[in-house]
């Protein structure tokens, strides 16, 4: 295989996380988070989104966090509205409802939620007899790899507040977003929007690793409960830590975003320019090309991707996903062996 | 302060991980435990433990690995059999009954669960107004430093068989267990006792990692959800893989735990001879003396611990756990230490 | 008011059943479904739906039943498919998530759930990334007041065995079903083609109660842990043992339920005689009329009902309820006062 | 059999409740507890308990009660503390865990709960590592026939507010503990002790039913959707209003206690005066005389009871239990049976 478009996390680390490992090795540090390097790596963090009060935990992925997140969020019977498109509500495999919560499903638009789609849901959930909507679930960058604009995610954010609502996103992939070309949101102006949210290292050449950061002081006690009661304490933290550490100094976080948008861009102009249409209008790492069935035949003997949704009986939308490693002989081999099977 | 003694993973990560992690880190693997280093580690650990058909998953830690693992083979009104002293009992913070099930508490002896402490709890639960017990939980190295011999693991697999229970084996110290000079145990005969178990990575030089193993059959299915559902199953799975394949070339993981076992060895009969007693007798790389509020309360101004049972107004049993990275001079700088307090 | 037409609860107990309760108070009985008239109960059930070996238990409500059937069926990981319209899917507050459980909504037509419907479920979730849907919900008569035919049955029994999932039916008001003019169905057709369903007393004519029925073998073990364990294992259980015996004696189940219908034929004829419109067309005790504003408005001055949902700015359709105790009057006002509305 | 001592449910309703379900029987009323009936009881059971603000609710049983309660109280990672004998602890199939709660155990003494036995839980608990207690659970009568006296309940009280924990008091047999000879406490003082309690209706003459009782502001949000979730929240709820207005009117509650208890009284004298020993010393209608085992065999032959607890090889004791409508001559029976087996 010449490369396999998969996903985001195929490749292995960034070699200076490697390097920070191993320089840092030596020496014994506490556990469960109260080392120097996750102490560190929250001073940093919190001066970054601008909130030296923010609370910040590292888990290992983003259903973990995700599933944490909502569970310490809610009351049993609470819910949380979610983009049909949200990771939580198909590709989690229902570790949501897992921990005794429903997701109020709104059909999304461009992957994305918007307060009509929210108001929907709170107009059928009106007594007891339904579950009580509590709070919302958003991703930026979204499911389908678009972003939410400042104006949005502040729309978002009022109409929430105005109903009662909690404001939670999912930052899987919240490096693309605010590197993408269409991005007018700050790291910190994202950070205010919202209740809680998580900076997602495994997808932006991390080992493993996703910060939890909770900005509304009422979500704040237990946490680490609720952490350590599902798994979700690392007793050698420290890897944690020293990750984020090395991925907010001097910005790499944001280098790596950038270059994996720029792969992707890359790819959707070069596939775009030999004629081909898009499920959606990408603005980050994931792309959505239509193909011909014969066409996606051909390629996946070189390319891994998944096929994402059927278009009709011949043609169907694939996935390819670029990261902070995908080499541009990569790209420009997919585009000139498309070009060929064009022709 | 000179030296922590407070557990088995404040040291960092045996240095041939970190260069295999470095050797291995470049090109693209498969994620979610499905890279060439998971199934190198996989077709390894079913050697060592001769089984060439059990299932083996990999998974971030300790109370991960137990609550999933005994989730997964209970019904909701089904139990789990615990001793007292047992992981899951109290410093889990409540991981097992999150998921839904109870544990019953059987008294335990040596850190130990004996065949009559189970049919005590058989003889209380006799209909549907109880729940009903299915497994057995054991740790092996237990959680008081004592282990299982082969003729008491073997009276509890014919003895849970001839119930209908399951027996699962906490294998977090179960490097320290094998390696143990009091041990008659190898491997793959613990292996073929038990249902399941796993083999602990983190505190014996890992960064992170637990091998879950299931040897019946009948408890394989459907595992992978299990670990999905709980945010378990890590993206960049090859940490986990590259990690147990060295871990398990040449033995390192016996050497290690070999040397976490001496160190502890060393340190108990130094304080022993300098007259003191211990809370339980230790096999492996726990050791538990006591001490008077005057010598601990000097102790720890140089030495981590926790202080783990009040055995009197004045006396206390510490808890001291060496690794395979304790240094020699920190043992003899501790005996000397104690020597002069003493005096 | 002059008469509730908001659901079939509103009224109290059949006289029938009042005085079989007084007749069998005195003396004592066995308690949690070991009473003699629950095994009576159970006997003559089990003769009705043509399975000797059917176990059957005793529940007091519908998401009582719901919540407890689905979780003993299911492992945490596998899900249940039910039309949008289903009951346990907005109107029972979550109590099926609150198990740990997905539902995988399908649109639902005519409030029923097809074959195709349960496909295109089965198409997304394909790998341990997703739920593993396991079990079909239907209701019969369903949420919208339509019932399945005999080919739809089995055509749905069929699917599921073909597809390893198990089939489930909601029959809260299976009187009304079997007894409707558009019926094809007996009681014992339907429970064949079912793994388990259960027949609601409280809707039709009893104090509480709901007879679970299991007819497949693999699901009966340990359902008695189930209800005690969910809190519905009743102390003085002879009350649905007298109340299920008294119902399926002389048939008086079935005549309620053809009154019930009946009224509801009467008020939907008389509806459409004066010229309105339904949102579906209902076979059984509920009808779902469209009036305007004004109308509505004008009516729940006298009559009590739900507003059922908007048509457009104007136009909303309500659901009138009628039950075993619906007088025959009620109906008549109903539809002089609508006639007078009109005009 | 001549009579079954077995519990306090295997006789049927009194029959003045069977009047006033029949009188009130016509006519509609709305459902899920908004019926006159049940308006009307939460009236008087206000008054009763002298507090006018408290929110009350009717479930059907003692385990649905217990479990709704302490699952609307805790947060996931918080637990309940219950004395050994506590009726949540082994006879309630592990209602509690399975809604992700666990229990603290501390050994009863006498079936009560110690301000030092809290204690003893709180010291073990420090961090997030264990589970943080946080409600206090006792029943009065206790599972073993004693009751708390006012100065102990008052004990607990402060003891509990002082550390920040919640008090639930489970009243399955609150009718025979306040009319027990021992008893210094009323309804309104116990009331006033505890942050939510029960009164047990099941076991003191009704059908089925137990009101729910929250004093404490802070805990009643959203109890209704913690009703319906769990199936608790029943359609024709005038079943329990009606039977709570017939059982305070005229404290005919307290009449049916009372008998119960005098005839455990003159049981327990009687077996006394014969020259047999008791495992407690009861206060209410459950008493615990020790036999030997071909004792226990005769006696077995005409009336039911439990063997409670084995003593030694050769005795046991039983458990006898008295109820509302026990008569005189079957205690008499009893004692004259006993006398000549003893002779």
């Amino acid at each position: 295989m010449v490369y396999n478009f998969k996903n985001d996390y195929t490749e292995g680390v960034h070699p200076n996380i490697l390097d920070a490992l191993k320089l840092t090795n030596p020496g014994q540090q506490e556990g469960y988070g109260d080392d120097k390097y996750c102490h560190k790596a929250i001073h940093i963090l919190r001066h970054k989104i601008g909130n030296p009060f923010a609370d910040i935990h590292f888990v290992s992925g983003g259903t973990q966090a995700n599933a944490i997140v909502i569970a310490s969020v809610l009351k049993p019977y609470e819910s949380v509205i979610s983009a049909s498109t949200g990771h939580i509500n198909v590709h989690e495999a229902g570790a949501v409802e897992n921990t005794g919560h429903k997701i109020n499903v709104v059909e999304s638009i461009n992957g994305k939620l918007s307060c009509e789609g929210i108001q929907s849901v709170l107009d059928k959930h009106i007594d007891e007899h339904m579950v009580k909507p509590r709070l919302v679930f958003i991703s930026n960058a979204t499911e389908t790899g678009t972003i939410y604009k400042k104006k949005e995610l502040e729309a978002l954010c009022q109409f929430c507040k105005s109903k009662e609502l909690l404001l939670y996103l999912d930052g899987a992939r919240i490096g693309c977003a605010l590197c993408s070309e269409e991005n007018d949101l700050t790291l910190a102006e994202l950070s205010r929007f919202v209740d809680l949210f998580y900076i997602g290292g495994t997808k932006n050449g991390a080992m493993l690793g996703e910060a939890v950061i909770i900005n509304n002081n009422s979500l704040k006690d237990g946490f680490r409960f609720f952490l350590k009661q599902n798994g979700a304490l690392l007793a050698k933290s420290r890897i944690f830590g020293v990750q984020f550490v090395e991925l907010f100094k001097d910005d790499l976080f944001f280098e790596l975003a950038k270059h994996a948008n720029a792969m992707a861009l890359k790819l959707s102009r070069g596939i775009e320019k030999i004629g081909f249409q898009f499920l959606s209008k990408s603005a980050t790492n994931q792309i959505f090309p239509i193909f011909n069935q014969d066409i996606i035949k051909r390629l996946s003997k070189k390319y891994g991707f998944y096929v994402w949704e059927n278009i009709d009986d011949n043609k169907a939308a694939i996935r390819l996903v670029t990261s902070w490693a995908t080499k541009e002989e990569a790209v420009d081999s997919f585009i000139s062996d498309l070009r060929s099977l064009k022709n």
